[in-house]
């Protein structure tokens, strides 16, 4: 269902690049799993380090994935010598964030020439089971590549 | 300008104690340094493996911090046998978390039986002048220990 | 694709009782036109009194309506003794409220004994085309009848 | 201590004006008490019409003031030729919004060239008590006027 048409062809190449640089993937453990125009998704597995006061992954931890597949569907859709930052976001917790392994998925609400409204979900795989553990709501400007 | 009473005499050790289980704090670096009836302080250095694409601290970093400190802001004051969880929140981003230090504060707003609103500032040390980077309004709730 | 089964089989007519009891849908000329399990739509028409600067329906008055449905929606889930309350919501506005008829849709995502979280749409009717113009994440609470 | 410097020495009076045409504010009885730079009150009283179901202010009213108090405040800082539009707010509801005079109060927090966010709270005046009902985190955009 996604109709969003990007007007740089190498948008792909451009944010696997971005991705690489944000060094704190790599300490979550974070993978870029699939780029597409408006969408983006991200997954990381359980590790104890991420872990608030129950074991399960902390709030902030989840939101930082979902925060940059956020950022990077709208970033799908930015022009090549742009760059996007977030403004802000709302993320509800749905359910703990239990689990053995999780995935962050941003999707393009609507574009436009600098902000663009975004929706993301983080799910988490436990046993094997699909359940929904955080939502966001989330605003991301372009601005222009220093 | 506190006028919070908290009906848990121990809510210091108790806050300290779960803090201490939180694993991410560890790995962010994060040291709790003020614990006061309806607000907590959270500090932690300028580290490469939290940065974003343009080596500022990453938006879900200053999130975690400062999520914590609103979470046990709101636990200062809520009863002994009890947990705190994050329902939600939203952050705005202000200007990049560029500094050598960067402090979470987190206070509440309006404490209740179950809910408690708090907000929260993450204050970025840079070159020693002091920059608010993130402003924070979330909602917090009291659950039984289990 | 509803898979909510509401506790309270007359959760319709308890709905419809209580949007009755707001006066404020009366003078935005708001309709229910739906209420079915975690999801409600609410209509209203375009009239000048409830406009903002550059003619288009205000903010605010988008909120009532999508707030509103958000609540009902959460409502429909309800124990028949309960009241349902709004702790927060987030919006963003997509385009300008633009057009002469407006649907506000609120369907529950996650409902839960005492919180339930909510998002919503608010549709636009211009020259029979139909736009989004604003979506909101909403968390309502549950409390006993008094 | 504010320290906010507005570009255009007008910016009162097209702020006035620009109220003026909000057809909503009319309809609420809000009148606007206050226009400082980064900063503007807005009251009105209570009347059954604005009522949600226990007879108090509707949360979509009270949000409609606080919006408008936020984006005057965005507005007094913004260049003479600018437009102010609301990209997205959050609201969390403190106390029911009861009483007999409500007070909006809108304060910029970081201005900025595009985008600048706000901070506001109501305060509902009741047999003489304040009591702060609700508060807002709001993101504002300048646009050129057309």
């Amino acid at each position: 269902m996604n109709i969003f048409q990007p007007s740089d062809p190498n948008y792909e190449s451009r944010i696997r690049i971005s991705f690489d640089k944000q060094e704190v993937m790599k300490t979550i453990g974070a993978k870029l799993v699939k780029v597409i125009p408006g969408e983006v998704h991200i997954e990381f597995s359980f590790v104890e380090s991420l872990t608030q006061q129950h074991g399960y992954i902390h709030a902030g931890i989840v939101t930082s994935v979902v925060d940059s597949a956020c950022g990077y569907a709208a970033y799908t859709l930015m022009p090549s010598d742009s760059e996007v930052l977030t403004i802000e976001y709302k993320v509800n917790f749905l359910s703990p964030a239990k689990g053995n392994k999780f995935k962050g998925i941003g999707r393009v609400l609507r574009p436009g020439r600098n902000i663009t409204v975004c929706s993301g979900d983080v799910i988490a795989i436990d046993k094997g089971k699909e359940k929904i553990v955080a939502t966001m709501l989330a605003t991301m400007i372009s601005v222009a590549k220093q």
